[in-house]
């Protein structure tokens, strides 16, 4: 059969699109009460827009065919649009920026494998001409306040610093840092002890093998490492940024959020300069959401280079879903409707609709159905009613009076 | 510069959202209230499901590349994609499925036109399941009922008989049918009287030509032609249908919208078998939405080719916002920021978070910024709330004493 949905893509029905909107809602009154306002970018950009100065791989994004002077793609995700019009409309960089985003993004799916999903819904915020520490711990104390507001429970706060971390791994050789790297995040000692490195390196490695856990430990570690005095200022920012997180917790305790730093944590996208951050489901160690710093990104779209400093994070609506799916609070059930209004006879048909138009603009909430077979019979109308569990059914005569039957 | 935004794309600022915002929030609650629920579907779709069964042309749709074994596209209306999912995952087709949907649709902008928009937005229905005229007439009564809800002012709803146009335009040779539509459609009288038809059909095609106007009239010169049993059933279908919605209109009275009968409808997308119509301002000619009957589409997606009725609109979100931009009804100002909690000294910072904490989670509605620049003096502060009509700085100290500062 060719008349599928494509592969990787899902329908959400209407019960799916309540649960998304129940998440949504949450969120976006997170970002009102914060000061955010909503902005909207095309789908559709300039593929060099969204590799954003080559900090995103060209073979993420889904390109389109045929679009004679302009190679154009599909956002793969939505901060790099948002830098591209930044600097296309901001007028005044005297103050930050509170941008929100409820959006789609896209991504090619795995050569070879099926199944995989392309499309992604995000909703996430960029916080723009706002540099230093408190705008880092505004970014992620609304983070957290997102995840509480949703109900997500427990989740941990991964930290980390993607300059320092870039920094720290510029010791080593050009053709191992990646493998290093790469080691480091996944876990893989016997790696760092058996690639071929000079004894110091190796014990550079393993070093920042250790840089994760909870904040105090690896502050204490790292501080024990020779660090150049870019690297010392990056420590000296965490730091601080640990402490005014944990100073606001004391105050506000979040239980349910536990912060970690590891100074192994690079995002897949590489326009990251300063703080990096993921968050993760406590229960299916599932990736909730992520962000960072990106000081020079604004300056890829500006004529001269000029650049502003932004933060941001999104949050991954389907992971969202996923995790709430078997709590208590996404909506179970449909909004079932008030009541059915049924002509008696073919001639009360506009008196019919006309008492449904009056019910609907006396009570903006209400739900009114109107009944459209005229061939359909009184009993047949009453099963629909208590099949689909409408309270109500109003009969409405050609004279427009109305008659109310409760179904049990 | 390579860093725009692509030829015919726009960014949509934060009034700009507050402003569409405004427009689909009405559409919806009006949707929610006669018992549609929300739909979505993909935005990228197989390309043989946006074609619809021939009835969307190939050139129209924005292909993908690279897609290795389908061929992909982004929808560029979303009917056909709600007709492919309602055919995978309808199960009972016993009574009505109300749907409704707000989504972005994607069209090919012209060769050689610059500047085409190549995104749109639309909120629709689709009523399915639902034959008859009652169903028809609620689909154009919740149209109106939409325009009224925006306050978009007069308009006119133009009603066809799309399968009965095709039926009338068939007594003509093949090869010219494509012109005589035309040539009425443009009101082009000249073209019908020089065509070489035979004496008969020119009368045929002039009588065509006067086949649209007031429905009395309408119905009235469409009764002396000779029509055949099913033409005369489409037609006795358009009068019941035309005196339900003025019966509706003497109970309800709604002097904005004016309904004239145009035989010669026919809409962009050709999956129409009953009434089509759209919706044009009054002010501007400009098309506000369309739709129409289709009970042969979700046909198309059946593995068996079994059918169901199926008749919706969407309504054009761009055309809408464009229409009401000079009226007083839309948001003319962003929501301003109730206050700014600023730290009195770099040690009250975690302080006036928390503080700023406190005061969203008391109101619901407030939005309450945060002072990021530790640098800032309170005169630069005060300067920025009376720049951005912020009414009140809360100076926050370490020990979270407040201080409550109105501005003039």
């Amino acid at each position: 059969m060719v008349y599928q949905s494509p592969v990787g893509a899902r329908d959400l029905l209407p019960l799916d699109v309540a649960q998304k909107r129940w998440i949504e809602k949450r969120l976006q009154q997170v970002f009102h009460q914060w000061g955010y306002h909503r902005i909207i970018t095309s789908t559709l950009e300039r593929l060099d827009t969204l590799m954003a100065g080559g900090a995103i791989e060209r073979s993420t994004v889904i390109q389109l065919i045929d679009t004679e002077d302009e190679l154009l793609g599909l956002r793969p995700e939505v901060t790099a649009s948002i830098a591209r019009a930044a600097i296309m409309h901001l007028n005044d960089a005297s103050y930050p920026r509170r941008l929100y985003y409820n959006a789609n993004v896209f991504r090619r799916s795995q050569r070879g494998v099926h199944g995989r999903q392309q499309e992604f819904y995000q909703a996430g915020v960029e916080l723009l001409c706002g540099a230093g520490v408190l705008a880092d711990a505004e970014i992620l104390l609304l983070l957290g306040e997102c995840l509480r507001s949703c109900g997500i429970g427990t989740c941990h706060l991964v930290l980390g610093e993607a300059g320092l971390t870039r920094s720290l791994l510029n010791d080593f050789p050009p053709h191992l840092r990646e493998t290093v790297r790469t080691a480091i995040a996944h876990l893989d000692r016997t790696t760092l002890e058996t690639l071929p490195l000079e004894p110091q390196l190796r014990e550079r490695a393993l070093q920042l093998f250790d840089l994760r856990g909870l904040p105090a430990d690896v502050l204490q570690k790292v501080s024990q490492l020779s660090l150049d005095p870019a690297q010392q200022e990056a420590v000296n920012n965490l730091k601080t940024l640990v402490d005014l997180l944990q100073d606001f917790h004391a105050r506000i305790p979040n239980p349910d959020l536990q912060i970690i730093l590891d100074l192994s944590l690079i995002q897949t996208f590489d326009y990251y300069t300063g703080i990096v951050f993921e968050v993760v489901s406590g229960s299916e160690a599932r990736v909730l959401g992520q962000g960072g710093r990106y000081d020079q990104l604004l300056g890829t779209y500006h004529p001269q280079s000029k650049t502003y400093p932004g933060i941001g994070f999104c949050l991954n609506i389907e992971d969202l879903h996923y995790t709430l799916l078997n709590s208590d609070r996404l909506p179970q059930h449909l909004p079932v409707s008030d009541c059915i209004v049924a002509a008696q006879t073919p001639q009360a048909t506009a008196a019919a609709f006309a008492y449904a138009h009056q019910l609907r603009s006396s009570q903006p909430e209400i739900r009114v159905e109107v009944e459209l077979s005229p061939d359909r019979s009184a009993e047949e109308v009453r099963a629909i009613a208590r099949r689909r569990q409408i309270a109500q059914i109003i009969w409405v005569n050609a004279q427009g009076e109305t008659q109310t039957e409760q179904m049990e």
